[in-house]
């Protein structure tokens, strides 16, 4: 955690609490933190800087002199489509692509993806997976992340209108050309499931928009996909 | 597993046969796999290519018709120096490393890596999380990995040797220089463990080749951090 989240209604008069048991055992096991040391703090979707402990025990974090002055880290221009993947993945999927900076995340149904995945009660954790992201990386800005349980509807009428005028690229690995380096611009990214999108799917996709682009001959896991293609366009 | 991985010694006139119960599992429940499918091949440090399923039970796989008649996919020019992280992120880390290309991959230690992450039994596992890494690739070919319990004596004595002429660098926030895109050359990179390299260890690593180099404003995980400069340094 580099990062605690605050919501805007806990500052008051430079003052906040916290009482919830993660992140008070983190600061007090991890961070090992005592009262009078400074603590890195953030206003959920806003300023981030820092505040003064002022005292701590296992139920109760206070906080004093909370200061708010710097920006929170600038997002990545990307929307990010992903097929749902197994469940287990999912918390370190959303954690890494908000750490990476992503704007906003859609998780879609695909062919591959096995329809159980869509009851798994992770999904209705996202937000906690999302804050696990903020605090990693340093920001406090929330991405938005949407799901869509049908894929022809989400590609036929929600895409185009997502993509307008950016690029967008669809990984897949018999595409002839590769995925784009150092892009740097606003763009739409979507990544398949494991075994990946099935050929209809592909030419949907592309139909709508989307260029299929290679990563080369190795097949990557999701979530290694996911940061290795980030790293790679937004370097 | 994108690839069926067998010892030069298993493979007899176009035949072989695997009896361990994780491959044999996943082949039969996750890939579901029947006598006269094919599958995809590779032999440790050799070719790849296909076999066909002569037969499936639940105690073994035979295997006809191997062919081998493909390089596996070309390593990354990299040597990948990492702090050894906790045991539960040990097995992802080398996975990702090793589908991502990782020529060479070098476990050291540090000041924020706790003593006893040297003692769990994890790190006699590598080799299997080096074949878990290899299958999801598409790879074949062993990267080399070395472990390194004491910084001082690797980074003086060591590293010199391994750089050489290469470039090198090493993650670190507050470096003046951003990591390089699109370097696709020979190099050497060194990342730190979570908190990061302190001080000491940032200015030996820089005294003895490594040029600190930073990420940008967001601090990512350790495996998450592989991948991404990855991506970036090899597009």
């Amino acid at each position: 955690m580099n990062l605690l989240l605050l919501d805007p209604a806990q500052i008051q008069n430079q003052r906040a609490s916290i009482t919830d048991a993660r992140r008070l055992a983190h600061i007090r096991e991890h961070l090992k933190l005592n009262p009078g040391d400074l603590i890195k703090v953030g206003q959920k979707n806003g300023l981030k800087g820092t505040a003064r402990i002022e005292s701590i025990t296992e139920q109760q974090l206070v906080l004093d002199s909370v200061l708010l002055d710097q920006a929170p880290p600038a997002k990545l221009p990307l929307t990010l489509i992903v097929a749902l993947p197994r469940p287990k993945v999912l918390r370190r999927l959303i954690m890494d692509a908000v750490t990476l900076g992503v704007e906003q995340l859609i998780l879609i149904h695909s062919y591959r993806v096995e329809k159980s995945y869509w009851q798994t009660p992770f999904l209705q954790q996202l937000d906690s997976y999302i804050e696990l992201g903020l605090e990693q990386a340093g920001d406090t800005i929330w991405p938005q992340v949407q799901c869509f349980k049908r894929f022809r509807p989400f590609v036929e009428d929600i895409l185009p209108g997502l993509i307008e005028n950016k690029l967008a690229f669809v990984a897949h690995p018999y595409a002839a050309q590769p995925m784009p380096v150092a892009l740097n611009q606003p763009c739409i990214l979507a990544i398949g499931p494991e075994g990946g999108f099935i050929p209809f799917e592909i030419n949907l996709l592309q139909h709508n928009g989307c260029q299929p682009a290679s990563l080369g001959q190795r097949i990557l896991r999701t979530e290694t996909a996911v940061s290795s293609i980030i790293g790679r366009m937004f370097g």
